[in-house]
């Protein structure tokens, strides 16, 4: 394998640029500012208690009607934060209605759901609690599940400095530990950075003719999605059952129909299946879908493959966590009926 | 808080004992010879890459038919190794046949299920992956599953320098994890090696009333149970709804009947509810059903809470595990239909 600078897949923009600005890019900071993707940093953690008492709510079964299902079961942090199935399952085995989105780098959306419906991670945080199709619970009955354990109140008065513990609490811990999941020191984070043994000649290839062919005109920035809604087939309509609408369901604008938050590229390689609807089950038919139906162009199986291996350097360092040891029910915890 | 001996606890036997006796037990070392109940020691691992290997397939979903249930659905290490259920959730929702019981410390137990019928850890972990109310998969379809992904392959070959990757392998691995989930350190474990003030004048006072109750006639031990099959109502006929016929459905013995395996009480403070129906919410309701049914005895609400109090000393220090990441599915790995 030959050492690739980052310099070198920068072809097709040079005619564009003038001598200065050529210049310029041989600096790796320069580089980096230049490309339409930049690299993630790792989180810098502000409260440590707050994000350590998110993360036990985070994993924590009883905010479900269940006492089965916890944010961990949709978006599990083994496998890349979703759960790698077309659409997650809910309460008493409910079929969702959409495919689970990693919840890694998430706090680098735009907005929240593939439909943008909540603003930012805590307004996010409270839907899954009390969908009846997801954890099937109240805002209420989780707060007074909370309550009623000493060391749960406890920690929310350490954390908080007060003696509220309500569903605001609730959602500001657990967004304060999402925040933390985010994935730096990917290989090509590592190439964007100056590190030009990180990717080889393939991957680099992949990533030109991801530039070339617009796949960065909405894959882009830090998070390679997450920061616009677009339509799900723009040139050719996309065929499915999945019913979802997307953004006009939100707005009431018919012209955002089946737009959808585009979704983040990083560590897509563990986050299969694609789409809203979770139809592919592969990069290789995600990679092949998007090109006809977003840019009218089929990928030869040697673009398609190197377009796929790519996105694989995109796989970030996960979120190495201690699984939280939860405080246990007391006596006046009401005990759940998953049953029932 | 007075500072209490182990000895002081002694006092019921010490007419029993003659002089000599009397003076040996002034070092802890005898104390705890002497003692009914053993501490735990921490896990010695013998190969943590077998370990490690194990403790990914104990989180990974894949091995369930719908690639939702992992072992820690039901054995979940954030809440005591169980699930905190009367009985469990299996595939599509169905309605365990028995409370979950732990898995912490199981390698003390002299076998595995309420009922016995799995000599060991790695008998018994095969049993769930198949079993069509739990994760409902086949070995087969599990170990297929495995093949597909090189990751696990590789890391197969590693562990058991061979390219056999059978049920017998993936039940080894996690019989090798499973061995790791021990709870040492117990205030009581403390108590018992001669800290003194490890435990409190009540807790103390339980524990007497424990021993002198007969209680440890059957929880005792380093698990303080496990080690031996007991009838559920042996002095008054327990009332179930739940269809469970014990050990005599192992070995035909209509003796058995309602024998049941001696749950550990180890942790007990976090694995609530009790009993192989689950019907006991709370340690108080089911040290007055266990003092009724298996002794003829009331306690007085007194000592009920005293009893409590010593119960809740054997909380161990719980595994502190990474969570693991989990090698991504290949493109040819079979992708789960969880609602087929």
């Amino acid at each position: 394998m030959k050492n690739i600078s980052p310099l070198s897949g920068r072809g097709l923009l040079r005619g564009a640029l003038g001598a200065a600005a050529a210049a310029a890019m041989l600096s790796a900071a320069a580089v980096r500012a230049q490309e339409p993707v930049q690299p993630i940093e790792a989180a810098k953690v502000a409260d440590p208690a707050r994000v350590e008492l998110g993360k036990k709510l985070w994993f924590d079964p009883r905010l479900s009607r269940s006492g089965f299902i916890s944010c961990n079961s949709c978006h599990n942090l083994s496998t890349g934060g979703a759960d790698n199935l077309k659409t997650s399952i809910g309460d008493k085995w409910q079929k969702g209605p959409i495919n689970s989105p990693t919840v890694l780098n998430s706090s680098l959306n735009l907005a929240q759901f593939w439909d943008g419906r909540a603003k930012d991670l805590k307004e996010q945080a409270g839907g899954p609690i009390a969908n009846p199709g997801e954890m099937a619970f109240t805002h209420d009955l989780a707060v007074d599940m909370l309550r009623s354990i000493p060391q749960y109140v406890a920690e929310f008065r350490q954390v908080f400095g007060n003696d509220r513990l309500g569903i605001s609490e609730v959602t500001a811990a657990i967004a304060a530990f999402e925040e933390t999941l985010v994935t730096p020191n990917a290989r090509f984070d590592r190439w964007l950075k100056g590190d030009m043994k990180a990717i080889n000649e393939q991957e680099l290839r992949g990533y030109q003719l991801f530039k070339a062919s617009g796949c960065v005109a909405c894959h882009n920035g830090p998070n390679l999605g997450g920061n616009s809604f677009q339509k799900m087939g723009l040139v050719e309509a996309y065929k499915t059952d999945n019913p979802a609408e997307g953004r006009s369901a939100v707005t009431g604008n018919d012209a955002e129909r089946f737009n959808f938050k585009v979704p983040t590229l990083r560590n897509v390689e563990l986050t299969y299946p694609y789409f809203h609807d979770g139809a592919a089950d592969t990069l290789a038919e995600a990679v092949d879908t998007m090109g006809k139906i977003q840019l009218g162009k089929t990928f030869t199986p040697v673009e398609n493959r190197d377009i796929v291996a790519f996105l694989k350097t995109l796989t970030g360092d996960q979120p190495q966590l201690t699984l939280p040891i939860l405080p246990p029910s007391s006596d006046t915890t009401k005990r759940p009926q998953p049953f029932e």
